[in-house]
């Protein structure tokens, strides 16, 4: 395969990657593994095979490859992080009572809450005699804190994603929890066990946090202008289940009263009738909130980039860069 | 207070150990504190506050004193074993549905099962930052066996507690996944950092697994012969919800024909009718089942005695011995 016949990022990344990624789903194979209870692999299997894009572990991989590491804990690490990232996957959709994830049913649907509990304690429990075996006390401090910053902000995100009060401040803070905390924990832990600096780890974890707030920002704005049939998603999912996302909390900012009554009919007490997306989608063009959205994910992108500055050159160097403008790509 | 006075094993060690479980309840307390989501600490204060015997941090907290451990770890892996308890608990109740736990309503009652999964994995992530901090990479370890031991134990009780092919080695792993496991770790890492050695730590593991055993097979005997006054719970519970414990494992191990199809009607099948609780208690009665798992808890906890020879000879010792004998004290 020519690799620099590929286009897009993430796949050149992916094709640079592909022994090591090999070595990843392996591991996550064996691991997830468990010789007494048969439902762990069905239920794990069933996410894990489904694909994704494994853009999580590829980070870890990238960052370590950066700094031309040699050693095996990376594969360790980037399994570590696509189990949390699995783990989380499972809860959320017995938070959401999601049906679907990635065009399949869900877990919590095919098997039930309980299992998707549990399985999810499961896999974290793995993740975390994952990160033990690498035996640094600061891979296991950084994941420590990511998984406080994750569950925290799935937490806040619970109680703020229908009050009208919740503000720029706390959506950057749930999209920090909910995405950006297990991008920036994957690039650090790839430098760190690398031998980075802790300048160079430094901007690691400024990458992963601006490309994950990036990425993050450009899917709650691909649910209100995105095409269907290219995000496997509906235009408006995210206004018919309540959630407060960046476009709409710019339009509440700005918003008169007869306006802030219709988000608080719609989104608060959730009390929505025929029309009501129109409006609001209405109320967005008003005051360019989708244009401001869409320039606040390119700026995020673009500290994403200058974040890379301060780490080596490298081929990688300049994919993470692709990478970058790829996430925002979608938008413009 | 004279110490001597007190004659419950758990309340003397309570009140040997009652500075140091203050200094544990007061980490507990900020460490459940969340800036950002409120949520949180009304959670787990609901819970952390309804009280229990806190059996488990004591046992850590015991073994480091074994030692005349004189640093300030022992508190943070003590209230890292009761945020992984308390975690547990609130998933747990999601996953049986339950009403009440230490006869108050439950936290998926009184919030939401999202509440429940959430504030447990976030009380998860804390537990995970409180033991970097001790900096042991063994603890670390430890604990992270413990934790895959009892997710697993969880996920095997869930597809096991119904189906009669599940027999008494099923039952002990399954017990020593929601019971023993926490137990034994938490002896372990008292141990570990207090500076035992490995022939002690294993002594250490020894104990609070056959404790922890010893623990459990005496709840689901209670659970038959109970004195529902004392225990708060009604008699044929388990039998009620399905549950396959020892006493019925045994019947069911040596059942004729038609008592097995009484088994696989009630406890597969779940098709229970009036009477069925008496005929079950006939059954055991006509096997000695109940007799039988008394004397499997009587061995047990002798075991968790015996252990308890290869320590140091200690005040502590004395009263963990006692603890062994209170364990089972409420069958005899």
């Amino acid at each position: 395969m020519n690799i620099n016949a590929i286009s897009k990022p993430h796949e050149r990344l992916a094709a640079i990657l592909s022994d090591e990624m090999a070595a990843v789903n392996e591991l996550i194979r064996i691991r997830m593994a468990s010789e007494h209870a048969p439902r762990i692999p069905e239920v794990t299997a069933h996410l894990v095979e489904a694909g994704g894009k494994r853009l999580r572990p590829m980070l870890t991989l990238a960052a370590a490859k950066l700094f031309d590491y040699a050693g095996e804990h990376h594969i360790r690490l980037a399994a570590t992080v696509e189990f949390i990232h699995t783990a989380t996957l499972l809860h959320d959709d017995v938070v959401d009572e999601s049906a679907q994830r990635r065009g399949r049913p869900t877990a919590n649907l095919l098997w039930d809450n309980k299992s998707s509990v549990l399985v999810g304690d499961y896999l974290f429990s793995r993740s975390f005699q994952l990160m033990v075996e690498t035996g640094s006390l600061r891979v296991l401090d950084i994941l420590a804190n990511a998984s406080a910053t994750i569950a925290e902000g799935e937490v806040l995100q619970m109680t703020a994603a229908t009050d009208l009060a919740t503000d720029e401040s706390v959506y950057l803070q749930v999209v920090r929890g909910k995405t950006a905390a297990l991008f920036s924990a994957a690039t650090e832990v790839g430098g760190v066990i690398a031998g980075a600096t802790d300048e160079q780890v430094k901007a690691l974890f400024d990458y992963g946090d601006a490309l994950g707030i990036a990425f993050q920002i450009a899917d709650d704005l691909l649910d209100y202008q995105g095409d269907s049939k290219a995000t496997g998603k509906n235009v408006g999912d995210d206004f018919r289940e309540r959630k407060l996302t960046l476009p709409v909390i710019k339009a509440v900012a700005q918003a008169r009263d007869e306006e802030r009554a219709f988000w608080g009919r719609t989104i608060e007490k959730g009390r929505q009738q025929e029309g009501d997306l129109e409006e609001a989608l209405a109320l967005m063009a008003k005051y360019g909130t989708l244009e401001a959205t869409r320039a606040d994910a390119n700026a995020w992108a673009a500290k994403a980039k200058a974040s890379l500055d301060l780490l080596p050159d490298h081929e990688i160097r300049t994919l993470l860069r692709g990478l970058a403008d790829y996430v925002v790509a979608r938008l413009n």
